[in-house]
């Protein structure tokens, strides 16, 4: 399988990218074809320094870089040399199964709706987010961010996809699926939670448990809780000023730290064709090395594959 | 000046509001008279046991309960003689200048609806809640869960309620006002904040500052943070939450003991014509007493006339 990296996406690019691929190869004996895309000198220079092995990578050309402030679409089309431009290309073309970058999250959106395209069935693709839970346990929370607007059915995709996440790629077995909303019983919410309460009900695909409220969200309630992307996104970016601000208040404890949200790496694009990772601007060494993990798991178990059948199987 | 107090509500009734009571009497030397409504003969064990002077009290019997499980409309009209009908009635009728109750929200807020109603020209009364913050400063986020859907000039209303409150009663003086948003400039967000930006920025009666994004929620940005009432709710439910997680994992340190939201005391219903506090169901003898001196500050700084005139100017 082969793995293209955006080595100049994120604030400490090209190096926490490199670093990250060198602690992957390490770590990791498997099968897995890195493909490192961007300056080539640089990153030349860089593999000498870290010992990344020339056997297990491959150095891809791109002599552009699409900055934070690029605008998405118009980044995309005026600079096909850019890393992001050249990793979704080699993913379109099937030269690479799967593709990293913690660059232009715009970008990598739009790069991910049309080079590779929602699976057919799929309304609209998701991103999600782990939260961290007492015991070291985790959820699933989404939409973070891609749909600010969504329509009903939209959550009730969001379910599934976050219901086959955790499964495949999180290990929890049959996972409990929530509504996020503002009180418990089945009518509660605004309009778009009591219109979607009604379609999760009866999605036989995921294990619907009802609604969930705020207080939830980080105990061991659902598995998985569905959301529109405007709240996954105040909620993500609330949590993810946890830890620094535990940091600043001098308050050292495990439970704060699994707020480093780093350490996850980053997140999948679910609902369109082929794996795709979106990574946090801040990204370091262990969440590039994370990353490269969850592509190569992504490829392993097929789980795009499976998705993609299911909701194939949805249209017919 | 006559304050009503629903001494039957609460998980702690009527103990908790019975010390509360003899707390703020211990404290105030004020001019309040405080009108206790509950069961007489339990509310003269109490006052005698906490040594609550009959000089600055007077009992007022309620022969008939609303508790949390019953529906508020239903409640209200079957029970005339429950203590948060009879504090309605005191209000309305003038013989009290505020109500307090930590009892049945619902109840509180259709009472609040239709005994006192809105004030002419606000079109969806709001209820906040204070947000803690490093160095001991502090934000106010509303709505927190009376409106569920919203229409762009409802979030600029509890703008300009917010920032009344901060200013009148946290005592801020040009209070900063932000619109919960999911990015930075204008024309980010769901079609709510974008309709909503514009009639901010216009709005010459606040400082408004632009979007705020959830990292914003706990630093030092907006004194007054404005969004839906399902966004607003799910937020104040997490936040809500850390301060027992905090307590389980064995912290304890200022920073999240000021997460205890109790101390807050309760939140007045904004907009609508007399000063009603709902308190949160947990509270205790701190909660009582911080909700009766908010009363009393919301009567003597005339908080409710200065905004009942803000918002009839608007409509000539």
């Amino acid at each position: 399988m082969n793995i293209a990296i955006d080595m100049m996406g994120g604030d400490f690019a090209p190096e926490a990218a490199a670093k990250g691929v060198a602690a992957f190869l390490a770590k990791h004996a498997g099968a897995a074809h890195l493909q490192l895309v961007g300056d080539k000198a640089a990153l030349e220079t860089l593999c000498k320094q870290h010992q990344i092995s020339p056997d297990r990578t491959s150095i891809i050309e791109a002599t552009q870089t699409i900055g934070y402030h690029d605008h998405p679409v118009k980044a995309l089309r005026e600079k096909p040399q850019s890393s992001i431009a050249i990793g979704f290309a080699l993913l379109a073309g099937g030269r690479s199964d799967a593709f990293i970058s913690a660059g232009n999250t715009g970008a990598m959106l739009v790069g991910s709706m049309f080079s590779i395209k929602p699976m057919p069935g799929v309304l609209r693709p998701t991103i999600a987010t782990i939260v961290p839970r007492e015991h070291q346990k985790t959820g699933l929370l989404l939409d973070v961010g891609i749909n600010a607007d969504c329509k009903p059915e939209n959550l009730n995709q969001f379910a599934q996809m976050g219901a086959a996440y955790a499964k495949t790629i999180l290990g929890i077995d049959e996972p409990r699926v929530g509504l996020l909303n503002i009180g418990e019983e089945e009518g509660k919410g605004n309009l778009l939670a009591q219109a979607a309460y009604p379609l999760l009900k009866q999605n036989t695909s995921i294990h619907f448990i009802g609604n969930v409220e705020g207080r939830d969200i980080l105990e061991d309630s659902a598995d998985v809780i569905v959301c529109d992307g405007f709240t996954g996104n105040v909620l993500l970016k609330l949590l993810e000023s946890l830890y620094p601000i535990t940091k600043r208040q001098g308050i050292e404890h495990p439970y704060f730290n699994r707020f480093h949200f780093e350490q996850y790496g980053g997140t999948p694009v679910l609902g369109i064709e082929k794996p795709v990772i979106i990574g946090h601007g801040v990204s370091g060494t262990e969440a590039f090395m994370n990353m490269i993990s969850l592509a190569e798991k992504m490829i392993a178990t097929r789980f795009l594959d499976d998705m993609s059948k299911s909701f194939s199987k949805d249209l017919a």
